[in-house]
Order: structure tokens, then C-alpha cells, then sequence
């Protein structure tokens, strides 16, 4: 099913005829100004000629290039762009399938994403990767897979679905569409020297391959050298400028990410744009990005348009959206700049600031004009397999979610995972709670959370508290996007509604869900690993603002809930979370009790 | 033989452990000023601590690097740079095997050469390409080397000793040492599509190597896209900031040289220093060196001097000649800058400007210390067939280079190769000259040439005429080295020297020989594939010397003779020129009579 787009050296005979005008080109643009990333130039009057989607000619007048059968386009004045690359980034997190979320990003400019199917990994394993890297590759844009390094991300501390190994990693560095090694974020494995973790970067490096890294602490001393020494060639974990500069002195690239919640240009870009270091370096990335960020606001551009209003000289923002991205992965002879050779992958915009898309171009063949795709974008045939993955193993009820006290207990000290608004790391609080029955029961802003095992069918359920999204009444939200082991996260204020939450994504296959007084109110079906939509984006993202308007329906205050819920159970980051082995401690990397000890 | 240097991926447990602290460093340098070409700057007492010849550790202390059996370098405020690399090279230009051209440079700085050992093709083939490829991987430094690409260079208007094909270059993609092809010379054939042209180039990018070029016309109209189109990354032809600025411009790499003879950087660098493009691309190389510029001027330390002095900011300079050579060849997380996992290659030096080279460290050895080696540069055992190459055939006689007049004639106009001042080509000139007993005779300033065929032991001699040497009296010089097949060159005023003179170099095994008035003035022996010496650099330049001075004593006024001397049969510079074919018009691509007609 994949399109194979055939190389350089495959086509060089017709580009070389092309090029020398004995024969003619299916595009030429003229009456342009074209933006050189190679040489940082805007270029006026500079034309370009297209064959078998790679650029044939590049210069001040290709009209030798021009036949009977060539489609002109008149470029009126605007500038030519090259596509636009996301250095790294996770198709999951716009709960779309590579296919959708191509579509919703190719108007937006970008022609080019690395892309890391973590997700995926830790539900349907090397084959749920195979997957995404087969969709990936049937699409009109280019997107390259980086092979996941981390499921489970944090071991003992949570059973995923799969796991992956060394010898997965080394296989897969021999399909067609692997990059290099997606995000290595057991940063501690690799400065203790785990075996595991270097022998993946070293099937990587083996293969002529790019490591990507994960560095998330603000330590830059010997843990950061360390890291660095392991092999690891980028990092999009930085936040101030200071962890720029520690990376790119380490011969590191500093990768900045704007997604939906993620805001680290600003505060790194200093790095050129007051420091002056070279740029080259430099490469920005939008990591992850929801569908409703991708409907309104934008993808790559959005980051493009960014850097450049935090100072950043047009040109050089773009090389590190286009040039120097390419380069870090090895491919700045097949993507990246408009050269001869190159793939034909550009854009039509009258202002290189505000940056209007107004055509994109990919391999040649126009993929959108002023906002709306004009091509298909071809969905993989997903087994059955992977569209039912939320294995129930039986109808939870609301006594799968009681919390027994300790014997003879009227009110007991629980720990409690305290969201914290626009912040990832959560809190380890502590609650008195009453017991009720014999059970304990949330009080106030605090109310139970529960991991529901999703992958071997158990019927197993962790439960405990969460406290910080100012819930009230009676509701419950599930969602089986549940980072990284992608269980399912329940949270409510009322067991019963809780069942019902969980029991109705076992029903729809996965997805999102929220509760109120015994009714649905709102609905994301994510069937494909409980993860991604295959409807389009617009859609998608209606659902997800429905789902938004839910939570603030059952009282939520926060920004961005849906992510705090959604990253509940994500073990690596700080501080209380919950996984399908218990409550987790994760400043101590063990499991703990949901009690204070006799409190 | 060759020395298997450990992969990163190989060492990396180490480099971490060491990175960590945990084990201790083979060599730790502090108190100096590292030179950052990764982000063009420089950092005041950054350390670095190497183990398995690897950078394992850079930043403001390396204390913790440090144990009992650690050795400590105090640069005393000196700075640290990245050891030098040439771009491009040819390693027989400098009339030494790699090892004495490895031993010869590396007092310089240079630890890195990209090298086409495209004479050594001519003569031996793949087979004499291998010998060199292994050679080289036995040196302390890199020499990384580029399959020959085009042997002969001009098919059909000269026999080499062997011939390249496709299916030669496919298959030397594969050896450990192979980083890509060279110079694509037959850029003619590139542009009019070529099939064996293209399927070199195919050959070596599909194995993800780097096609090198050689685009030698001012024309950077059509004929110059089309070869861009076929796919060469890089060029050192140019010698005009245009020529720069066109390469660049459609992503190609601009290598610009200062050989012994090449003086391209000035002309070139304005691209940069003047017109301000990126200098990402941009390379320093030094093409030819011969053995008396490396003895008394330097290599690679001399052009990033020249480039300096040409106004380009020193760092800059150093990234063209170490991290930008580097990314070029896939090669940027293996060397040409001082970062974690990069072979620890680096030069201690007082003044970024003057570049005094006071200690070279290459793999995290000591390889030289003001100006003197500090290793040995093992010699590969070359084999007989390697060592006599020199198939005469016969003993030549005066008869040999006799050219007989057309009949009845007493006086004929012959065509004159013009060797011109400082310049590779030749003018095509004409001459009355004298029949004395049915023989034509030079005359004044015109004397004789003959390519004495050596390869394969025909005893075949073509005979012509050439002017513009000064040569006066009875002499003869004869060289092996006569690019680009390497035949024999023989430039005479008088036929028995000359047979004398070709008759010597036989005895020899090839070289360079000057005769006077029956006795020979200068020999230099090249015993290897009849190009190169194994002697020490500076014994070779003594023995260059002697034969500069012969030619003077033979009455040449001109500056670089040797060089006019050994091109005069390269048949695809203009315009005339001598082949085992016959005198070659070079401009019609053409073999010519010597008469001419009927004149």
C-alpha cells in the first residue's frame, strides 16, 4: 500500500534533461522571490522547474524547461518557501491518525514530520508502530517515523500493553520509513548506564541513524554530560535558555517546541537572537499538538510565525523549520531547501511574518490552496485488532471503585494527586476523608481517581484520589488516552458514574467520555488503539470542545484539563500518580499505599 | 593490517561511565579557551575529558573525569580547536604514499582528509584504489577516501592503465574506508546524460554517500544546472565569488582551495565575508599539495591562515575547514568539533590568527608537538606489481622520437603544444620548422614531447612538439607522473637524452628525471605505481628541489614548471595536448596530425 517516491538517483537522468532543456519540466514558478535557506538569501526572480516531484531547476529563468505539458504557475511577487519540517512531534496527541492528521496540518504548510508512535508502542507494540509507519508512508506529505525507545516508560512502575525491545529497535531500523530512535526519556537508565537503553541507541547509531533525546531536568552538570556522552543527538526538553546553550555546546541540536500547551521558543531563542550564537543548530518542533490547535490555530506555521515574533529574523526561523532539520536527520540532499534534487516540497505565501499559506506544494503536486487540502490522504486498513483494544474482561460496577478503610476507621489520612493548573508534575497531597460504610469517600475538591487495566482484559482496578479540577455534583470522565501504558483514567465524584464512564469506552472501543447526573455529555470515540480518530480532524476537535465543555459543565476550572487527566497516570513525571500496579510515588520511583501510614 | 578504530556506538557505556564520574578519563585538558564550532564560539576555561580516543566529557570542569592513571594537559590559556580537515585532496599530488603524507601533515593539524586516489586508478585500478583505501585506515588520523570517478578521464582519447567502472565504483561503496565518490570530472558527459556517469553517481548515493564534483566552466547557465541535477554535492572548481555564490545557491557545497598552485579562497570567500551568506556551506580544501608545500608552508593550517587573512572571522574560518567538512560527509557526530562522542581530534594552539600548531592530538593521542610527529604513520606492505609499473617494453633508442618529415619536405608547420606561465591550459601553436635528413627538428624555443606508452609494455611512442619552457642546449626531462593516465612525459631538446631520460625511469620504477649534456642533474624516485615515494616528505621535497633546479639549469625561466610539465598530456583541459593516442585537440575533443596540412 505505500507509495514509493522514487530517489534522487533514480530520476537524475530526467532531472539532468530536464535541467538542460531536452526535456520539460510537469511544474515550472515564476515571477517569485525565493527564500534560499541554503544561503539565508531571499532570491528575486528565481524560478524553479519540477520533474518526477523533485526539483529539476533552480535559477533565474527556467523557461528552457518549459513545454507544452508544463503547468505554470505565475507566482505574482509572493515568496517560495521551502515545506515546512516538524522536528519532533507524536501523531497521537491530535487523536487522529497519521492520514487525518496529515490532512489537517498539509494547509497549514508542513510537508515534513518525525514522528514518534510512542503511544501506539505501548498498546499494540512493534506492530501497532509498523501500523502508523505503513499509514505514514502512504501519505502525499512526508512523514518519517522515529522507532519508540521507551514502553514502558518507567518498568515496575506500570504493565503496558507491550513492550519494546533492543532487538525491536534493531529490526525496525531496517524499514523503509525509520528515521532514527523516537525520544530516549529514561534519561536516568542512560547516565546509569542500562544496558537496555544503549544497546537500542547503539542498533540506532549502528544504522547510520539519528537518537533522539529526552533530558527533562534542569540539571546540567554531570547527569546532563552524561547523558549527552550516551549518544543521544537532539532534545526538545528544554525550557529556558540556558538548557539551549548546554545542548548546542554539547554538539546536541536544541530543539524548541511550541505545541498546544507546550511554550518553549520564548524562552530559548535568546540563544540567537540575543546571544548570537550560529543557528544552525537550532530546530523548532511542535511535539504535541491537540486537533483543535490544528483546526485554529495552526501547526508548524503557527511555530514558524512564533519564533519570528520573539525576535528571530524570518529567514533564520525558517532554516529551522526547513534546512537545519533536515540536516540533523541526514536528509538535507533529499528535503529540506529549494535546490535542484531536492523534493518538491513548497509554499506560496505573500508575507514571510504573518505567513499566509496560500499554496503548498508537495513533491511537486499541489496538496492545499488557501486553507483547504485538495488531495486525499489514504487510511491505512486498520485490523480489527487495533480498533478493539479496551479489554474489559467484565462490566465494572460502582463496587469496582470503592475504597475500603482500614478496619474500624471513621476517617483516615489519604494521599492525594494534587492537579496544578498548566503544569504537568502534580503535587502529593495529603486529606483527612471520612469513611462512610466502611468506605472511604471524597470530600470537597477531592475525589477518586481509578486506573481501569485495559490491555489483558483483567478487570482490574486501582483506585485512589485526585484532587485540583474543582469538580462538583455527581460526574465521572473516563478516557483511555492514558499516558504512556494507556490504561484507562477514570476520575468522578460518584462511583457509579464512574462504572458507567469506564463501561462505555469498553463499549466505543476507547476514547474520551464525560458523565454528569447519569448522562453522557459528551463523547470522543478514539477506536483506532483507544487512541485516534480516523474522522477528520474538524470533527475530532468539535467532539473535543464538546468534551471541554463538559468537564466546565461538572465544574472544572482548570485551562487545560483534559491533559492534567490525561497524564495522570504518566509515571515518569513528578510527583503522586496512579498505575495498574497502585498509587505511585514518583519522586521515590516506588509504589505507595493511598493511606498515610495509622494516620 | 588496518586499525579498527571503535565505533561511538561501540563505546558509549564507556563515555558515559567516565561523563558520570564513575571511571576516570584516559586525558583530561584544562585551563584553556575552547573553540566552539558548533555554536561559533569561545569558551573560557571549558575542559574536556577523553577516553577510548573519544571526547567522553566537555564543559567548565572535568574534575570528576580525573583518576590516578589520567593524563593532564594544561593548555595555560591557550586555545583548543578541532583538529583540521581537507575536503578534498589528492594524496599522489604530494608525490607520497598516505603514510608519509599523513606523517608530513599531521605536525600541521590536520587529522582529517576526504581523498581521491584517482592517479593511483589510472595505473592500478580498483586494485591500487584499495591499497591506498588501506593504507590510509592504518594512519593515526582519518583518511577517508573517495572512489574514483572517472578513469579515463576522457574515454577515447587515451588508454590508462586500467579503467573505472559502475560496477567498480558499486562495489568499493562498501569497504570500511569509501565516504564517497570523487570528483565527477566528465561533467560533459553528466550533462548530456551519460548512463556509466549516472550510474556511479546512483551507486554512491544509494549507499547514502557523498558525490563529490568537478564542474571546471565559467558557464553557470544551463550546462551548470543540469550538472547539479545529476547529483554532485560538492564542488572546488570555482574560482570566482560567482562561481561561489552558484554553487551555494543550489545547494551544493562550496569548496574552495589554496593547493600548492590553487589560489581560490580569496576570490571565493567574499561570498561570505562580503556578501554575507550563511557560511554553513562552505569548505576549505587544499586539492594538490605538493611534498615542498608541506615541508615549508603547511596544509590545511595554511588555508584557514590565508582564509583569516583574506578578512574572514577565524571561527568561521575553523568551522569551513572542521564542522562544515564534517556535516558534508555524514560525518558531523564523528569529528570536526569538540563535543561528547566525536573522536577526540583537536589542536592546541597560542593565537587563533598567527595558528601556531604547538600540539596536535588526534584520537586522544599526541600525534605531533611543535612542529615535530610524535607517532609513526605505518606503511602498507606494497606489492611488486605495485612497485614496477614501468613497462617499457624496450630499451629506447634516439630513433624512438624521431618524427619524420612528409615526404620531399625540407621544412613543415607543425602544431606546437604553448605551455603558458602559471596557467594548466595550453595554447595551440604553430611552427616552421626544420627537416634535416628526413627528420623535423625543433627550433629556438621549440623542442620535443613524446608520452612513451607504460602500462602495458607496447613500447608505443607518440611524438610532438611543445614550447614555452626557456629550454636551451642539449637536454631532456621525464616524468611517470602525467595526468591523467600516467604515462611517461618526455620533453627534450635532444633525442638520445630523452631516450636516456625515459630509459632512467624505467630503470627506477618511475619518477622524475632531469638531463644535461648526457648526465642526469636530478632524480626523483617514485617507486610507488610510478607517483609516489615512501620516503619522508622532506627527503622527497629535497630531491623536488634538485629537479626545480635542473629545469632552471636546463635553461627554464618559468615558475612551476614541474606542474606544466606532468598536465601536458591531461586531454580535457584545452587546448592541446599529447596522448598515447596522438596530439589531442583538446577544444574539439579530437585527436590531430602534428602537421599542419600540407602547409
Amino acid at each position: 500500500m505505500e507509495t514509493h517516491f522514487k530517489s534522487w538517483a533514480e530520476v537524475a537522468p530526467r532531472l539532468v534533461a530536464v535541467a538542460a532543456g531536452r526535456e520539460k519540466a510537469d511544474l515550472v514558478i515564476r515571477g517569485g522571490k525565493l527564500v534560499n535557506v541554503q544561503t539565508r538569501e531571499i532570491l528575486d526572480g528565481w524560478q524553479v522547474a519540477v520533474a518526477e516531484g523533485r526539483f529539476a531547476y533552480v535559477g533565474p529563468d527556467a523557461s528552457h524547461c518549459i513545454g507544452p505539458d508544463t503547468r505554470v504557475i505565475e507566482a505574482d511577487g509572493r515568496y517560495l518557501i521551502p515545506g515546512l519540517c516538524d522536528g519532533h512531534m507524536h501523531i497521537e496527541s491530535g487523536m487522529l491518525t497519521p492520514a487525518e492528521f496529515a490532512a489537517a496540518v498539509i494547509p497549514h504548510g508542513t510537508t515534513t514530520m518525525f514522528t514518534d508512535p510512542h503511544e501506539i508502542a505501548n498498546v499494540l507494540g512493534l506492530r501497532g508502530v509498523r501500523m502508523m509507519h505503513d499509514e505514514a508512508l502512504m501519505q502525499p506529505v512526508n512523514i518519517y517515523t522515529q522507532m519508540p525507545s521507551c514502553a514502558p516508560s518507567a518498568p515496575g512502575l506500570e504493565t503496558t500493553g507491550f513492550e519494546i525491545s533492543a532487538a525491536d529497535v534493531a529490526e525496525a531500523m531496517a524499514w523503509p520509513g525509520i528515521i532514527g530512535l523516537g525520544e530516549m526519556m529514561n534519561f536516568p537508565g542512560v547516565i546509569n548506564g542500562d544496558p537496555q537503553m544503549l544497546a537500542e541507541m547503539a542498533a540506532t547509531m549502528n544504522a547510520g541513524k539519528t537518537v533522539g533525546g529526552h533530558y527533562a531536568s534542569p540539571d546540567k552538570g554531570v547527569a546532563f554530560s552524561a547523558y549527552v556522552a550516551g549518544g543521544a543527538a537532539d532534545d526538545h526538553e528544554g525550557t529556558a535558555e540556558a538548557d539551549a546553550l548546554a545542548r548546542v555546546r554539547n554538539g546536541m541540536r536544541s530543539m524548541m517546541r511550541l505545541g498546544s500547551a507546550w511554550y518553549d521558543v520564548e524562552s530559548q531563542i535568546t540563544a540567537v537572537t540575543e546571544k548570537g550564537l550560529d543557528p544552525r543548530n537550532f530546530i523548532l518542533c511542535t511535539d504535541d499538538c491537540h486537533s483543535g490547535t490544528l483546526v485554529n490555530e495552526g501547526h508548524m506555521n503557527r511555530v514558524v510565525r512564533h519564533a519570528i515574533a520573539c525576535g528571530c529574523d524570518p529567514v533564520i526561523a525558517l532554516q529551522m523549520a526547513t534546512i537545519n532539520t533536515a540536516t540533523h536527520f541526514g536528509l538535507e540532499r533529499e528535503l529540506g531547501s529549494i535546490a535542484p534534487g531536492r523534493r518538491a516540497d513548497m509554499i506560496l505565501t505573500s508575507d514571510l511574518v504573518t505567513l499566509p499559506i496560500e499554496e503548498v506544494i508537495a513533491r511537486g503536486q499541489t496538496v492545499a490552496r488557501d486553507g483547504k487540502i485538495t488531495v486525499t490522504c489514504p487510511h491505512y486498513a486498520w485490523p480489527d485488532d487495533a480498533r478493539k483494544t479496551v479489554h474489559m474482561g467484565k462490566v465494572l460496577g460502582d463496587a469496582d471503585f470503592a475504597i475500603h478503610a482500614p478496619e474500624g476507621k471513621n476517617k483516615v489520612k489519604a494521599k492525594v494527586i494534587g492537579v496544578v493548573e498548566n503544569q504537568a508534575p502534580t503535587q502529593a497531597l495529603t486529606a483527612e476523608l471520612p469513611v462512610v460504610n466502611g468506605l472511604v469517600e471524597g470530600e470537597g475538591d477531592t475525589y477518586q481517581i481509578a486506573l481501569v487495566e485495559r490491555h489483558q482484559g483483567t478487570g482490574k482496578v486501582v483506585n485512589g484520589f485526585v484532587s485540583g479540577f474543582g469538580y462538583t455534583g455527581k460526574m465521572a470522565m473516563a478516557s483511555t488516552v492514558a499516558h504512556d501504558s494507556h490504561h484507562m483514567i477514570v476520575v468522578g465524584t460518584d462511583r457509579a458514574m464512574m462504572a458507567a464512564a469506564a463501561n462505555r469506552l469498553g463499549e466505543v472501543g476507547g476514547g474520551v467520555t464525560v458523565w454528569k447526573d447519569g448522562a453522557e455529555l459528551a463523547l470522543v470515540e478514539l477506536p483506532i488503539a483507544g487512541l485516534m480518530s480516523d474522522s477528520p480532524a474538524a470533527e475530532v476537535a468539535g467532539k473535543a470542545d464538546q468534551m471541554v465543555a463538559a468537564m466546565a459543565a461538572c465544574g472544572c476550572t482548570l485551562n487545560n484539563a483534559y491533559m492534567q487527566h490525561s497524564l495522570l497516570a504518566l509515571v515518569v513525571i513528578p510527583s503522586l500518580r496512579i498505575s495498574d500496579l497502585g498509587l505511585v510515588d514518583v519522586d521515590k520511583f516506588e509504589i505507595t499505599d493511598i493511606f498515610e501510614e495509622n494516620a
